[in-house]
């Protein structure tokens, strides 16, 4: 055990205290890991979309004072009572999702959405005991999706710890923890293009490319890209795109230009936006729209939609035996599966090198948000040491 | 070679004369088949609603006269030029759609919509010459989905013609060329249950019967018909159904009966009734809707919507990992796996004698029209030799 188990540790976290302010360098002290528990030291952390959109909470319910971050990789410093899968020492990924072991989804193969460990936005605190483990000068500081790791020490649920192969460098997996997984498996796990296949994939920031880079895993021949910013096409090629449609450029819906360029269609496409109308377009541009009315295409669903949005075809479009599919973290078990994507990575398979276009110490981590917000950055690692 | 081979036969046909009214056995005659075709010897035929729908002709282009029927066996009596998989003799079925052999589509494992031999319910003559093979005094009378199985003999092109077991009894087996087969696919192939999941029907018709046959055979152990009309549930027992929601009892959408009484969904949903509301039930009430908003279930669609009908569901019920898909025949590729579902029957897995309800002679077929309008039958098998 290290001697600040059992402790509470003081340590400096970035807090933002309230929303779409700058956030502040803080000292906080981390309380030790309840029943279930483990305190990760996180040694690197990368900034995603979701983390910007929660600290903006435009339309969000606001919960502040917060430590935001969810994409990271760290080394376990203690764990809680009944926790055995994890020790002090190891090599560890935080996951904004969990997997319980218990319920029926994390037993049914068919579903990673874990009865218990499920993402929640809304929840500033431990699911435990409803509290937090963060405070400054007693005051509690609420947590994010489980993880905050903009936290040189955190505390998150045993079941949101994936324990990863020691070898593997964590400024590089720790990309792994959402965006990434995201996208790789909505192609690999859920998409399944097979080897010479077409693949379109809407909207090219970091889901839409590991959607793209699943899709070159995977050996598909035509890859795609849709995006309304065509500087990232160039960006997208190392991603194994090889294809490229603006819609701005078209005066016709993109699902026609699409079904042009491919003789009817794709054999699968992914849609990375969360448009509603890039949503429609995913679907009905699989094999085959405009020639002959039917098709075999799979189209899956990434993009996290308005709630007000309504999905919206015509019905013969299913029974042409297209498939419309969604996914939620790539359908990856968090701790069953997130070990294995490591050592695809570790064997040269999947290059996440090409993700991370920036890196930043841990004091300057604001400027993470401004390469999000001008839409200069893929993947920004967060050095916490610096 | 028969010694009919390469000559006009005279037999009897039941030929529509106007839409709606009842068919007259008239005699008509079939020429010799053309490359590519094959004529066969019908014994029985069987009535699907299909033909029933195109009879009425109430927003379908009208062609007549016509020669109706699609579900049938019989023996090939000569084939044309080129044609290598059957010869006469052969015990056979045609089906509506074809397979080529040749086409992206039947050289794809993912699709069974033969490009060159889909259904076409428009056409009214052979594929080949654009020119029909009946006559009744030199007039043409139409074919119908290349089959037009209410005649003694009939000219059908090859590719949609399925080689059968001889031993098979083809009494029962002809009604494996169209209803049952699409429903017994559509989840057997399609849905897929596993042993001892939940599966709902939608529409306990011939097609929801054979789809509710098709998850008995699977091994699913709750099966939950759907139906408007209640005295339907009492002959779907036989089909393994063994829970029923008639939604006219109900005050609150089907979805959300069928969500409480399985803990907030099925693993799969099969629709056969084609109605834009059905479906939407169907798909939203795969696992689960109302607890937690997350699932794992496929819906599969079978029925055949209207054509001005839209699909509206909120994309958060793709992303929870549900799936919606469509079906068409089944998935089955008539001549490369009609064969086999004719093995099935053979072995007892497969039970149809269940779906025959009736049985009348030729002379009598408007009977079945009578008995299929009334709601009577399942499947009305018509015997061509009386």
């Amino acid at each position: 055990m290290s001697n600040t188990a059992g402790q509470i540790i003081k340590c400096r976290a970035a807090v933002a205290w309230e929303a779409g302010k700058p956030l502040v360098i803080e000292e906080v002290e981390v309380a030790p890991p309840k029943a279930g528990e483990v305190r990760l030291k996180i040694l690197y952390t990368s900034l995603c979309h979701t983390d910007v959109y929660f600290w903006e909470a435009k339309g969000q319910t606001p919960l502040f004072p917060r430590i935001f971050g969810h994409e990271a990789g760290g080394i376990v410093e203690s764990v809680g009572e009944g926790v055995t899968h994890l020790k002090p020492g190891d090599h560890a990924l935080p996951v904004f999702t969990g997997e319980c072991g218990e319920c029926p989804h994390c037993k049914s193969e068919e579903s990673n959405m874990c009865d218990l460990l499920r993402i929640n936005t809304d929840r500033g605190v431990m699911i435990h005991d409803q509290e937090s483990r963060f405070s400054i000068k007693g005051k509690p500081i609420y947590h994010f999706v489980g993880t905050s790791t903009f936290s040189e020490y955190t505390v998150v649920h045993a079941g949101c710890v994936a324990k990863i192969n020691p070898e593997a460098p964590l400024d590089k997996v720790c990309v792994l923890s959402c965006g990434i997984c995201t996208g790789l498996g909505a192609t690999i796990n859920v998409a399944k293009p097979k080897p010479g296949s077409s693949v379109a994939v809407f909207g090219l920031g970091a889901v839409g490319l590991a959607a793209a880079e699943g899709a070159r895993i995977s050996g598909a021949s035509r890859i795609i890209g849709v995006d309304l910013v065509s500087s990232r096409f160039e960006l997208a090629k190392k991603f194994g795109v090889n294809e490229f449609v603006n819609p701005k450029d078209h005066n016709k819906p993109v699902q026609e230009v699409i079904a042009e360029m491919t003789n009817g269609g794709v054999d699968r496409s992914v849609e990375c936006t969360g448009s509603i109308q890039a949503m429609i377009s995913a679907f009905e541009c699989v094999h085959d729209v405009i020639e002959s009315e039917l098709g075999w295409g799979v189209a899956v669903l990434v993009g996290v939609p308005s709630k007000d949005d309504a999905f919206k075809t015509h019905p013969t479009n299913f029974l042409n035996e297209r498939t419309l599919k969604g996914t939620f973290y790539g359908n990856y078990k968090p701790r069953t599966d997130l070990p294995n994507v490591v050592e695809k990575y570790m064997r040269g398979e999947l290059e996440l090198e090409k993700f991370i276009t920036h890196t930043v110490p841990f004091s300057e981590i604001n400027k993470a948000f401004d390469l999000m917000l001008k839409g200069e950055s893929i993947r920004c690692i967060i050095r916490m040491d610096e």
